[in-house]
């Protein structure tokens, strides 16, 4: 069995500004949007969701799905963060990242 | 004339890792790159790029175009980092946000 | 004139979250705070505001400062980013850091 | 027995610049500087480190710990990116934070 070649790794955060300070509503609805798409790993931490892809392209529909997903329910402001680790030279997963910190 | 409804501005930051402390010439190229996206306006600040556009799958062509940029350049491993403020209750541009700080 | 040696550059960006979605008399009360840290240098760019100084312990103070002076206002759920770099090979502004990226 | 009042959970992330592509063993040392900082609690996830303090000073001196311990391995260029998510309305732990979406 080939190993699939995971090249981008990704965290991202999405809130809604002005929706009251409990926001994890607009995080669950984020994350359905998340997992449909194809391609994509995703593990939820407790400041932001991991991504993981084999191209940079899957990780952006992650975002692009998620703003949409927050406009749709009504956010009027919605703010992100996305930070990628694209890795060209080796492949690895989310599990290799925190296994090289770990040992 | 119509004032152009801008409902996205972003803030992007990208740099190869294991490239030397100077990371310039993958920046000027990555800009190169951002340049030629159409509807998207950039600004560039001494930490990041400011990025302008109507919707959030503008402002994420640069993301890809900027890791596709520094891929081609050979580098290996790429970290970058975005922030989206979409705003969808009124159009604002960048120098609208810096003028509502100001006064 | 000896000049300043300057080693860390960040960019800070604040708001509350759960106070409406403008929220720049927020980012105003931070900026007076951090207005008053010696040592610090600031500038004010659409989506955060870049600080130097000459240790990564000023830049803190700001971090601290500002999220200081949300709370006084009542901010019930406080959101800020930081991204430092530092550097110890050479010394260098924010002025020098755009204009690495111009020429 | 009274339960400890949580009030920040942040992210944290750092890596050198221009040593190579493999980071980890920076890393590694930036959490042993954070494992001796009292009051705070951290968890590594693939992508940062989760810390969780009482009030933010605490948070920020894993920041600033952790800066020194990569200049002190040689590093001449340190990039580093903190979230903070700071709530005085009520307090939870980063377990409730992950609990709160997941249910």
């Amino acid at each position: 069995m080939k190993k699939r070649r995971i090249v981008s790794i990704a965290e991202f955060s999405i809130h809604p500004i002005g929706k009251g300070t409990s926001v994890s509503r607009y995080v669950k609805r984020a994350l359905q949007a998340i997992s449909k798409i194809e391609g994509l790993e995703y593990q939820v931490t407790p400041m932001a969701t991991i991504l993981e892809a084999q191209d940079v392209h899957t990780i952006l529909k992650a975002v692009e799905a998620s703003h949409s997903a927050l406009r749709s329910m009504g956010a009027k402001r919605i703010s992100s963060i996305l930070r990628i680790d694209e890795r060209v030279d080796k492949p690895r997963t989310m599990r290799d990242k925190t296994k090289s910190i770990e040992h």
